[in-house]
């Protein structure tokens, strides 16, 4: 809807614009939750529906829900480190195998929803790994706990959906924790690097460096998929405007937002410099902003809030977390989001039931029409 | 119900009778509940109506609900320290404010239940802070920390909603838990003292003084709101036993079963001297000797196991956090209070719905009226 | 039923059936839930009862409800350690009687469900009590840890009762790790060991004795007890084996589950000799395969995943907690449990109400009359 009416200001000549209409109808397609990809693949090979399916999942993690933007992030992993690559693709594939031996909803499958954590446990496996690349055990704890996740989100599902709460990448989260601990640094089989508190002092008082400091904001992006390098982060933040520019723009904002929190806590430059400030402001803004919640200003409002509490909350739960030299990953995020939608008050009357979440833009439309067509049914269901 | 057979007692004569009553009648009218104020203030300006929500809210950290009880306590602080004072009346009306803008339930607001996480989490903010008294910049995180305690307060009671279960104090636990986790002790803007857990042996062994010890039992009431001198806790105390003399005699006792256990487990001894041993049996007794549940001889013996427990648990706890240098706060008597209001058996019968909960007096009026007019009724209710 | 059939394929003679059918129907009266004894037992004197409800909790402990198994444990513990044995059957009488005392559901209690936390809680702190045998003074903790346990277990029982979830052993878990925090290591009145992390490293390089290792899978049966003698542990298996032979199979399996999963992880040698590596991964195999989910090999296979699951959680969470020192008792296997009663997909079919568990053999029997019979009223239920 947005690219749209920018495109329309522009006014060109009419044969130009049929033509130009049809290629960007073309191009929309692409964009979105890409409902008709399903119908397509739906009598085709159960590779290729697995592999899109696994797309979906790969897009998951930064709560976007588009092959395609799966696929860029993919390649941008694989640019970044190609054993990185390898394993995030191993873990989701093996949590989405995982979920349809052991019977999880189709329809779930299919939209990726068990691809996720799978996807970001095996990255984290690898990142925190002090045997190097190309450690082939790694595979056997990364297939291990890509099947966890899935026993995880089923569990965790039937429990939060009391209160129509998503499992969120609290999965994830919870394996990543357990198998650090479980190895320790100094396992014979599989060491890994502890994690270090952003409270940690500086080993000398080194001034800060302000374009370093500004590079962190698009880091931050990266960092939800555990990249440090910029060009992948760019490329995976360009995924995230494929599927939706709003939430591109909120993923933007939300690591400015933690980068900025992290500045006024003096957290380590390390942490700022790398993206690790920024990555949970992002997805504390990208899920209040337009996802979870219609958007208006006044979600916009609290997703600057949401994007302040999660990165706040990351600090903290680093700094006790790391006094065990464990990392905090995305708990503080997660926690944030979980805590806007209990919310009660002017935030709820934007929010979407967990089914009917789609992009951004596609939320926006159906609540127009929805407000437009039938206001008195939704006072009446109110209640 | 209670003073007043205790007058009528006393068989005073006729004219006198009549004048006492009529003054003691009005001074009834400023104990309790005070449910009357609220029509009174209906249509005054909104400054009068936001310093009544704020006092209620004053109170209702230790459980009242009744601004003038919110103002004894008010001077108390200021009293005590004009600085927590002051940080205590911001942080009150920093939170109240904030739920009146995100369009929190208006009765919510009026009750002052928006208040007291707020003004906790700006006390306590202070009493940490190792940069001494009128550091200005300390009202940066004050105001952030009382308006975020809106947001948990919100969520959680959503959360807890499915078991009739209060949020209580829990978002000022989680609050000032990350805040001192965000800062650490040597932050270089917020810098705080660390706790020092009730386990940590004695520097030498010095003699337990008995008078001091006796003196830590009113002190334990005044720690409620971070107070360690002995004439503001004695003043708080009066503003309880003003809001219900029923609540101030469990205050009292809760204390005393704190100390008891802080002896039995041998606490330092600067723990039972600043009463920091008995706040949070004080809490756990008075939440279930008369507040949630009518007030019987039966609810008497758990107020005192609830007493017990809060102090054991607020022991095992504050060593537990104390390792990484965190008070536990009020963490354990929110939680013992959650677990008593959990129970089934016979403590069941005598729970008070959440959303009926009044001054232990009235509570036990309202049950008497209740048990003698419909049996029936409540044996089909029960169902 | 599975007994039965192996019996009936010796084909014997016909007398030799006749009256080896009359003793076995009389010993299979002693296996299984025992449902019968409890109408006999109905008005007789108040003290047997109680022994039969406590005989049920001791038996409890190890998801076994038959008060001869319990009668069979007792006598293992004893024998083990005369102190331990008091603890326990003190520990099983106080937490039982406070339920009597308190009000809780009567069938709960003659049905041992208030006994088996109480009990654990009692063997752990004489377990961990470093003040030696017959110190008399740990009979108060004893006596509140059990009285507490019963609070606990009433209250998680609300709060879980919302999906259908047993409270288990989280009481005991949570009180035990309050008591050895409450009282600390160098505690005047209440000294205790703390617990040794399994991933600490080796005090020197011994090679690791494949015997003593194998030896350690039924040490793991017994250590759900706290027990690490071999004659004891064999005993308790025997008990397990009484109430149902599927279940003690299970414990086997999953205390070998274990100690693969202690070898995996290289955790330290006396960690496996003990026993103290297969406990949890028993109790996760026991719970999953026969208990909480009709026996199937599906389920078996969700039985080893459990088992597995348990294990690398129990080194996880014992990594963690001793870092401070605590042990992680049960943690790990009760969280497993939990997961995988709130699973959705091919496992949820099999899945027991909780107030319908019976033996493993009885919960066998009972399904396939029910599947035979009324296929469609399954099928109606089911929405």
């Amino acid at each position: 809807m947005w690219i749209e009416t920018k495109t329309e200001m522009r006014e060109p000549s009419r044969s130009q614009a049929s033509f130009g209409r049809k290629v960007f109808d073309r191009l929309m397609l692409c964009t979105g939750d890409m409902d008709n990809l399903d119908k397509y693949i739906k009598d085709k090979s159960f590779v290729l529906q697995l592999a899109v399916w696994g797309l979906r999942g790969v897009a998951r993690v930064i709560l976007a829900n588009n092959p395609l933007s799966g696929a860029v992030i993919l390649a941008a992993l694989y640019w970044a480190s190609p054993w990185q690559g390898l394993l995030g693709t191993l873990g989701v594939l093996a949590s989405t195998l995982t979920a349809v031996i052991i019977g999880q909803d189709s329809a779930e499958v299919a939209g990726g929803l068990h691809g996720f954590n799978g996807m970001l446990v095996s990255l984290l496996m690898g990142v925190f790994s002090s045997a190097g690349d190309w450690y082939w055990w790694l595979l056997v704890p990364v297939f291990l706990g890509s099947a966890t996740s899935v026993f995880m989100f089923s569990g965790l599902t039937t429990l939060l959906d009391n209160w129509d709460l998503p499992a969120a990448v609290f999965p994830f989260n919870i394996i990543i924790v357990l198998y650090l601990l479980c190895t320790g640094t100094n396992n014979p089989y599989f060491p890994h690097n502890p994690a270090m508190p952003p409270g940690a002092l500086e080993p000398n008082n080194t001034e800060l460096i302000a374009v370093e400091v500004i590079r962190g904001i698009p880091l931050g992006v990266g960092q939800i998929y555990a990249t440090g390098a910029l060009g992948p982060s760019l490329l995976i933040l360009g995924a995230v405007v494929l599927y939706s520019p709003l939430m591109g723009i909120h993923a933007v904002l939300g690591s400015a937002v933690g980068t900025l929190a992290g500045l006024s806590m003096a957290v380590r430059h390390e942490s700022l410099y790398s993206g690790l400030s920024g990555f949970n402001g992002a997805l504390g803004c990208m899920a209040v902003g337009g996802l979870f919640f219609t958007f208006s200003w006044r979600t916009f409002l609290f997703a600057i809030a949401s994007a302040f509490l999660s990165a706040y909350s990351d600090i903290a739960l680093s700094n006790l977390l790391g006094t065990v030299g464990l990392p905090a990953c995305s708990w503080a995020a997660t926690l944030t989001a979980t805590l806007m939608l209990l919310l009660t008050g002017s935030l709820k009357e934007y929010r979407i039931p967990i089914g009917q979440v789609k992009a951004p833009e596609r939320n926006l439309r159906t609540r127009s029409q929805w407000e437009a067509g039938n206001t008195e049914d939704r006072e009446s269901t109110d209640v």
